[in-house]
């Protein structure tokens, strides 16, 4: 992958998007905004170990190669990468990205260790893909921006360009663990995106915004959403600059704000997120 | 930096030697391998504030820029990459580069975070100079280990190319530290390499090679260190193939060995190491 590349890097633009396949048209709209912007689509296809942890679904992720690659193929995908776990981390594999801060936050608080496994999977991909510039989905809100960062402070000579989610029409953010869920669950599960629209028009409708007022209206979500039977792990209104919590001189100022939310439902864990 | 190295590497090889300035013989041979293996000769010149701990020397780490310029103009250097503190880790630099296992041991146990901070700036140094291959000095082994182990396991396209230490005429190796030592101390300190021969010797001599053995001669050595006045970090028989301490049955086998050692001089601390 990487001669290719650089035989390729002479005189054509490479856009890569980076997946862990099972691919859904929230992906292919990832490859189909790649297509535009570039000579040469490369995706990978990679259910990256580490970034699950030892509880989580590693196991049980959903792979189906043959179906991803018939739908890559009507993309117009140029380049398949699609590696062994054993080929991207032999053993005695020690060297990982650790981007401090924003790790901890949020996603990265419950999911111990994830965020070093997606920067350390993305540094790898883009040393072997050479990429000129790569797309992420902004549902994964917190690892675009720890992607971003990684690349910006890495001096990584790789664009990040985001694209928005894609949602099933009852405004469920499509994702492939979508698939774990009951019919059931199927049906409740477009609740997250509806409760982060209330989220939003309650903090637009505040007469000012302040922490209080902001912790008041996130506890209440995160109450309704466990009165329904949700396991919600967070619902926080973050600054869009480096997701910290803001401070109420900041609030005054206008800062940029999104809320962010994970919650389970049974035993899928689901997440959404939504600007302000 | 980067655009000017994606223009050259189209039709130009280019080498790479990272340095903190403050150049010696020891550096100039490193410029002159690259010089020799390349088209377009880099040489960075950067003293890395986070790869010195806050009792260290990095205040008062020598600095000469005009002079480096002028010996690196009679090498044929093609390009100095100079930058300031502030451009590499701007305010809120939070992404860095953690070699797990080799970072502990020997000058990475009393140089805490040391080696994170060697990776994490030779990592950034190749994102941006996209060099074909880059030289290190064999003198700082573990270093070099470290960056080999980076550079495979982060796929980074670079070559690490080795290069033998250059010594003094009675033996002591070269380092921009040298000039930290009183005339007394520079007298002393050839000693250093005295007693990694002496010390390889008697590891020669064994009729058999064990753990026992081999920690008798470390100890020794280290007494026969303090009795001269210096502070010994360690004086470490290891493995070469990744500097772990070696077992009996590895020894046994034929193991290669390479022996490390660090060591304070009044206020300069000293390394050196010699392969079995």
């Amino acid at each position: 992958m990487q001669s290719l590349a650089d035989g390729l890097r002479k005189d054509k633009r490479i856009g890569f998007v980076p997946t862990m396949g099972y691919l859904h048209e929230g992906h292919l709209a990832l490859v189909r905004k790649a297509r535009e912007l570039s000579d040469v689509v490369v995706v990978s296809i990679f259910v990256n170990p580490i970034q699950f942890g030892p509880t989580e679904d590693l196991s049980r992720y959903p792979r189906d190669f043959a179906r991803d690659a018939e739908l890559l193929e009507k993309e117009k995908t140029d380049i398949i990468f699609y590696p062994e776990a054993g080929d991207v981390y032999p053993d005695g594999y020690s060297t990982y990205v650790e981007v401090k801060g924003l790790e901890d936050y949020l996603c990265g608080k419950t999911r111990t260790g994830h965020f070093v496994g997606v920067a350390t999977v993305v540094n790898k991909l883009f040393n072997i893909v050479k990429p000129h510039f790569a797309v992420f989905g902004q549902k994964d809100y917190q690892q675009l921006m720890i992607i971003r960062q990684m690349a910006k402070q890495f001096a990584l000579p790789v664009d990040i360009i985001p694209a928005e989610t894609i949602r099933a029409a009852d405004g469920l953010a499509l994702s492939s663990r979508n698939g774990y869920l009951s019919t059931a669950e199927r049906a409740e599960a477009p609740e997250l995106q509806r409760l982060l629209n209330e989220v939003r028009d309650q903090v637009l409708n505040l007469k000012e915004r302040n922490i209080e007022a902001l912790t008041v209206i996130e506890q209440k979500a995160v109450a309704q959403l466990a009165g329904r039977g949700w396991e919600p792990d967070y619902i926080a209104v973050r600054q869009q600059s480096d997701l910290a919590p803001p401070n109420n001189e900041n609030l005054q100022a206008g800062e940029p704000l999104v809320i962010l939310t994970a919650a389970k439902l049974g035993k899928t864990r689901l997440i959404d997120n939504l600007e302000i």
